[in-house]
């Protein structure tokens, strides 16, 4: 073939044998958390408590007295409680199961009377604590709402209730020669309710955009019980204010998205990876240019990675890289419609790129298990760094000319403090994640850290939550990146929305008082 | 050439010479138009009405007593009251022209304190009587507005006052190896600030998506004189709720838009465009999907034109279609980094298209001037139709299943009442131009396209508009496609951001009160 000739000519290597993962991090750490209201100094809000009655009410609207779909049971309700990487804990008593988009507005309408805080769940796959009870919280869950309805290949739509598997929408559509136009490690279990309550970033942003560009239309009911039918198959719909956006991204506090139509864009027949090896942050930032000139339309994912990051992945999950020793890395993945012209599009690029001394070394391959190989040295290097005891995360936006700059000067402020301070992320969209892991949490590294990082961030006016949203633990960070009038506004609209604020609480916004306040 | 010769084998026709158009319509139709209040049962608010010493005041904030920037002699104003179709006419005695933010926020500042309404006007291109005032709205002219503060072609970025126009910004970028990931035919006129305000479609929709995705910051000044500092370089940016998207496309009606961040793509060194002729819609449907599947990520534009629409063009702008005598036509346009790659595809996806016989015949060029003069066979069709006498127009969004069966329903049902009764538009989006032309406005021929077309629209569930947004001219049909509840939560979020409803009012939103209902 075309591209390899050339990579020999280059001095690529091919990809090695990568040895499957002895351990993953998801099979340790089952033991129980503490409960959030221990852990943090967040305060209840006035809610009405659970009574007996409110049950009884949940069972007759949820199919009877005898209805599997309203859980009580301590052991049945705890998994619903505890967030994935099991950093907080609610305990909430009861969790709902709706099918319907009724089922949903009647608990609603009945809860917000009542008085009953509510936290509607997707996967539970968030890690900011958005998608479980601080306290008590009903648990909404939308397990239950996974038909798909409809799917459009002409078009390009495919209409389904929001707790449809990411997966398993991927799979369906896929069938019909398109792709969903997201990608996420936690596709498995992620709801795609939950994609967009959160707004999810992911894999594929830099080529098909993120989800307010993607989501059609979507059905929503508010607190109050009211279903806003703001359904659409097309991208061109100027009929009135935009109202679908104020649920894209507010984490379930504004409404609970019951519906969705998404735009999927036509799947790709040949798919490429390439993983690179550079002396600097600078032949990254070069390299990423290169790409999108020399790749353009095919580009469909640019990613960085520094060594500690790939030094940590490589060696806790008994990894091994097709290059190393290099200060830094890039993984480069092409979609497009035509194999040939995308390898000749990948060598040419390649080959200019190491001509002009940006790219040292690197590897190319389309074999489907190389290319998973490689893209789990850069999936796996979050777990490895939680290996190391304990890890701070920062998913942060930052301009490419000051990308790196924060990884360096973190890492001399922390200094012995820290077993690793690495940076990687998704380049192509200006999103780094910072990790510092040490073998513990400890105050003193915690306030080398913190505010330092938000403040940084925000002097270049990056964002503090790229794409893991702000959910109940980075409430007391948003104002490094949104001043006092979008504040306020935003709990305008919280207020016209939700009145008595019985949705989601205590995420996304901050605390008003002090008392509010939490701490680490 | 390989593409050249395989057309020849396919026997495609080379594109002929095309002549100028011997007449446009804009320097046709110059008299001045009726008043709006005299041709609309449109009631003005209670307002208060413009005193000397408001201009006074209004000089005071824009430089001065000598301000040029505070116009107030009838013709120096007349020009910003009339819209481009001139089918509405307002009679605002008064343009005020700032040049920063803060002059813009203290001019709406001193304006909701004074209940005087204000109209925010861009190029004034937009096509519902959405850019003028209605009554005696003071003009706010973003023109001098125009600075450029950055362009970064490493994230592909422009920020950039909302008074850019945007074939500038596009040169401007274009300098830098990027594109604006929108084009319209009014770009040499029309502002960015305005195409965010009305979420203006075109062209490269269908490659770029729409601005919802596009726009990554967004500075707006409220109807109180807040600024809303929502500005951000990130398409990865998840703090808090997501409110730029209130202000794009709610057509100045919720704040004014002062300065922007857009994402802009790389440019692509590649350009073709194909002229196809098909025998059914059903073709076009099916060569649409294959187009998607063949061309992948080189579909730039695909149109759909059909045989009345192209007949009205080349009559009256004695035009030649390189191919006749079809019932539809198609253009597709690819773009791409590769030259040979794109002719590859574009020749493959042809050939395959002919054997199926979904295409009878076609012409290709990669040819800037012949590119230019196919596009313009489907530019000004809109003009062309204008030239029976009178024309109905509809831009709507329908599924492509039954895109193509509203245009021949109006035909049966007008019958002879029209002239012309056609239909195009971007397939590539599902958004029919539908157009209906006669010798003039008569109530009979009124009486039967609408409410017909409107509700033919919504019982489809398709947009009633698509593109051009609702402004003063569409707010009755809103309801069409949108029901009660978001039509209540649009009146609350209007409520919230301009509580005194000084803002572009009698747009967007429906009368509440039949006396203040339109008619035509």
């Amino acid at each position: 073939m075309f591209l390899r000739c050339a990579l020999r000519h280059l001095t690529l290597r091919s990809v090695g044998p990568v040895t499957t993962p002895v351990r993953t991090l998801a099979s340790g750490n089952r033991e129980v958390p503490a409960l959030t209201r221990d852990r943090y100094p967040a305060q209840r809000g006035s809610f009405a408590e659970l009574s007996d009655d409110d049950v009884a009410v949940f069972r007759g609207i949820l199919g009877g007295p005898d209805s599997s779909r309203v859980l009580t049971g301590a052991d049945e309700v705890q998994g619903y409680n505890i967030d994935y990487l099991r950093s907080v804990r609610g305990y909430g008593r009861v969790v709902l199961k709706p099918r319907t988009t009724d089922e949903v507005a009647e608990l609603l309408r009945y809860c917000n009377e009542r008085r009953l805080a509510v936290c509607p769940q997707g996967g539970n796959t968030g890690l900011v604590g958005g998608s479980v009870p601080v306290f008590d919280e009903v648990v909404l869950s939308l397990q239950l709402m996974d038909s798909v309805e409809r799917i459009d290949e002409y078009a390009g739509v495919v209409v389904c209730q929001a707790g449809c598997v990411l997966a398993s929408l991927e799979e369906q559509v896929g069938a019909r020669g398109m792709i969903m136009p997201l990608d996420l490690g936690a596709k498995g279990s992620c709801h795609i309710g939950g994609n967009v309550s959160t707004n999810a970033g992911g894999l594929r942003l830099v080529r098909y955009g993120n989800l307010h560009g993607s989501v059609l239309g979507v059905e929503a009911v508010t607190a109050e019980g009211r279903v806003l039918d703001l359904m659409s198959d097309f991208k061109k719909d100027n009929t009135g204010y935009h109202l679908k956006h104020l649920f894209i991204g507010s984490e379930g506090t504004l409404g609970v998205i019951t519906r969705l139509a998404i735009f999927c864009p036509t799947a790709s027949r040949s798919v490429n990876v390439a993983f690179l090896g550079l002396r600097s942050y600078d032949d990254v930032k070069q390299t990423f240019l290169s790409a999108k000139r020399g790749l353009g339309e095919i580009l469909s994912s640019c990613e960085m990675i520094d060594a500690p990051s790939l030094d940590s992945c490589t060696r806790f999950f008994g990894l091994q890289s097709p290059i190393e020793k290099y200060p830094f890395y890039m993984l480069i993945e092409t979609s497009g419609s035509d194999a040939g012209h995308d390898e000749e599009k990948l060598t040419r690029f390649l080959e200019q790129s190491m001509e002009q001394g940006l790219v040292e070394d690197g590897t190319v391959t389309g074999e489907p298990t190389k290319m998973k190989n490689i893209w789990k040295l850069r999936e796996l290097i979050a777990d490895s760094l939680l290996s190391d005891g304990y890890c701070f995360k920062y998913d942060l936006s930052l301009p490419l000319d000051h990308f790196y700059e924060i990884v360096l000067a973190v890492r001399e402020r922390v200094g012995d403090h820290a077993i690793n301070v690495t940076g990687y992320g998704h380049i192509g969209d200006s999103n780094l994640h910072l990790n510092v892991s040490c073998s513990r949490f400890t105050p003193e590294i915690y306030a080398l850290l913190e505010p330092f990082v938000y403040e940084y961030t925000s002097r270049l006016r990056g964002s503090v939550s790229a794409e893991h949203g702000i959910g109940f633990l980075k409430r007391k960070y948003l104002h490094y990146s949104k001043q006092a009038e979008p504040l306020r506004l935003m709990r305008q609209v919280k207020q016209l929305l939700d009145p008595n604020g019985i949705l989601n609480p205590y995420k996304v916004l901050p605390p008003e008082s002090p008392t509010q306040e939490m701490g680490h």
